[in-house]
């Protein structure tokens, strides 16, 4: 196929023959069918010579093994509902009911919810955080060596790197220390999918020797929403069962557009890739020099906190922390001049920073737009007599972790009561409360509320930064009694 | 939003803003991303004023509403991971692991697959077969009634609404036999999403009192494909638990281009809708005419069957059941010459009858090339000696069921073996054994292979039907000894 058509020239292709429809889509790629009638032309179903993406032994077959051939994982699968069903399927085929799995605490809800849906027990590893931008640490190998050995019966192990912000964990070190064990490695990298593609870039979770692996590809890559790639490598994991739950987790009508997205996306990788991610390296730079002279904002960078701490193994250069720590600025007040004033609009906003993501379909417009804006704002930033250690000690997972007392899965179908957060003292939650960012969960379901963690969310809530699972009155689920 | 912008609208004009976008997706809507970069235009994610389908308060809130009108349900959800998702939500909303559930054994396999991933025990309801046609019949509330007085720890039962063929079943008079026991009626409409639109449709599932509606609108509105929504009446089954459902089996990242698709459907239906579902009755009425005086070919039509089996409630107009039963010809030589020949690509081809998709979106030419073609062929059959009785048999389903030993669930959890299926005798299934069509399970996850549903399997192989779960050298999986 490197040779051949395309999926989407071959679908634009049919499209254009005299074939008549009388089959599904109901839009029969009729022109007059409403404002998004041109959306309609490739999308089609089934039929004779398109092959079946549970079933694939045709086109896209061959465009899997087009995304294969560039990541070199032994099977790459397409998904047409996201990372987030990549993250179910992976878990659910790495374990049975009841198995016990370990969870870096900062992992996507996603992890959680195949915890939920496969009835698993839950043990935790809690990431340090980088107290310099109030952003998780990566994940260190020899602890999860050392919980591996306290919870001998953990099937498996997941962990999302690169983090949300760009933070790398070293893999091949943590995958030795998980299968010298004889455990599953699952890591989540959603935000890595352009990672081993360019010497410019992290070699990335697939070359580090992980067994299954997660690519969110339109984060970071030119390919629509709602795409992914689940990559296996070994066979520590029944590819079978793995199959089985991809077509019970994905939709048995997938999209051709969203399926000929990720064919046109490895197909511009081929083509343009190595030319684009080495100007996107040329950009990062040109970007670090134009804002090397900031006095005031700070901008998170592999080289400078790795000389700090020992467990940093490196920093996605497409992941922009622009920090305010320690300012008389505060994230919310930087990213609101950004979009309104400016009208670049981030990614994300925190107490202490703003997160910008970069690609490689970012020209040097883009880039300079950014450090244009930085510089300009940076001459009006203070220095504050405020270290920031509030709002680390806000943001921190460093906490006593809430004790579990219940299997999520048991304490989600439950019958569930409504309560003041401030009246459940020795309830169990039923729900997650969650701090966004960096977003992973204060409470999961099945958890018990204790005096320190409602205080800490009382503290979080006063600051106005954003919990979910609490509503606006203060109230929570809980398991009934 | 009836007034306002459409989501397609808004997405449009945001694009075409000066908004730099520094966040996902990876594209940047740069227009040189690739052969498909057209595409990435509307495609966005939850930045500021485009709102979070699972938590909807803006657009999005807006326009589920706007669907919600059209239908008249309590509420109603997008469904980006087709009605698949609505499926496998809509049951674990119902129930808890380890509950009972009556499923119709001619449900589609999301429904079955739900029962592996929420481990439920299945009863099962079979549907007497329409001879005449060799397709499903319609579910009889009598039955149904009868089979949960039999089992009266069923929690909720599932049923298919038109059948793939188009067959009707009672839904009012369902959903009084299961409410008066106290039960939830799911009924998978999914090639349903026209019903209730028109006078001139079938009033369908969500009028006829049915707790929750799976639409599939892709199947026969002008919507692109994986696009659904699930519809809610009354209290029987908790919200909450139903939204945390849907945001566990969707992407965390919908897609914006299959909302904003949801939403032109639904504008499309506002505006077009009623002209149009009239203008198909007429096609539909002048394709009878046309086709009338066939004398081998028949086409299934609701007057027709329901003056001979009670059981029949309607047939969907848009459904066309071209019957070559008892004649010279078979379903799938008549598939081959309507497609070489005439360049007319069918729904779905079977051992005595092709099926073909009408939809609003078919103009008046669309109709006529059909009729066309088929008022050429007849004059090629003859009628045949044989009567079709041994087809009948390899498609129906009134052979004595297989029995059940384990539930889907702990069947799939188990370790798997492949054997022959000639060796499988007093052997428990680990997979599916499905004809196609009419596309339900011959044998289920832990069911036990007997001598009589090994032959069957056995004939409908060597009369080179499609049966799926059973490998080209005659080998299946079982749950290992």
């Amino acid at each position: 196929m490197t040779a051949g058509k395309s999926l989407y020239r071959a679908l634009s292709d049919y499209a254009a023959s005299d074939f008549y429809p009388y089959h599904m889509p109901g839009h029969k790629r009729n022109p007059a069918g409403g404002e998004m009638a041109d959306y309609h032309k490739i999308d089609i179903t089934e039929i004779d010579g398109f092959d079946n993406l549970y079933q694939a032994d045709g086109l896209l077959k061959e465009a899997q093994l087009r995304a294969n051939r560039l990541y070199g994982a032994d099977e790459t699968f397409f998904l047409v509902n996201g990372g987030s069903s990549g993250a179910l399927a992976a878990i659910m085929a790495a374990t049975v009911p009841m198995d016990e799995i370990l969870f870096a605490r900062n992992c996507h809800k996603s992890v959680y919810h195949a915890a939920i849906l496969h009835g698993l027990i839950v043990r935790y590893y809690y990431p340090r955080m980088i107290s310099e931008y109030d952003i998780f640490d990566g994940i260190s190998a020899e602890e999860i060596g050392s919980l591996l050995d306290t919870y001998p019966e953990v099937k498996a192990v997941v962990i999302t790197s690169p983090t949300y912000e760009g933070v790398l964990s070293d893999i091949s070190g943590i995958a030795a220390v998980v299968h010298e064990r004889g455990k599953i490695l699952i890591v989540d990298e959603a935000h890595g999918s352009h990672f081993g593609l360019s010497s410019h870039l992290p070699k990335g979770a697939i070359a580090g020797g992980a067994d299954l692996v997660i690519h969110s590809l339109h984060k970071t890559l030119p390919a629509m929403t709602q795409t992914a790639l689940l990559h296996v490598n070994g066979d520590r994991v029944d590819r079978e069962k793995l199959r089985g739950y991809l077509s019970m987790l994905q939709s048995s009508s997938p999209s051709y557009v969203l399926m000929a997205s990720m064919d046109a996306c490895m197909k511009f990788l081929e083509e343009q890739g190595q030319e684009r991610f080495a100007a996107m390296r040329g950009h990062y730079e040109s970007f670090c020099e134009r804002t090397a002279g900031l006095e005031h904002i700070r901008i998170g960078k592999a080289a400078k906190v790795s000389q700090k701490r020992h467990e940093l193994r490196g920093w996605d250069p497409g992941k922009m922390v622009i920090s305010v720590k320690g300012t008389n600025m505060t994230g919310i007040e930087l990213n609101s001049i950004l979009r309104e004033t400016y009208h670049l609009e981030m990614e994300m906003t925190a107490e202490t920073y703003v997160l910008a993501i970069m690609t490689l379909m970012d020209e040097a417009a883009g880039w300079q737009r950014l450090a244009d804006a930085l510089c300009e704002i940076d001459g009006r930033i203070e220095e504050n007599a405020d270290d920031g250690s509030a709002a680390s000690k806000r943001a921190s997972h460093l906490h006593k972790p809430p004790k579990s007392c219940m299997t999520l899965a048991r304490a989600f179908h439950s019958e569930w009561e409504t309560i003041p957060l401030n009246k459940a003292v020795g309830r169990l939650a039923a729900g997650f409360i969650n701090l966004y960012p960096p977003g992973s969960p204060i409470v999961a379901p099945g958890e018990l509320f204790d005096e320190a963690v409602i205080k800490r969310i009382e503290e979080c809530r006063r600051a106005g930064l954003n919990i979910q699972g609490v509503s606006e009155r203060g109230e929570i689920v809980v398991v009934a009694l």
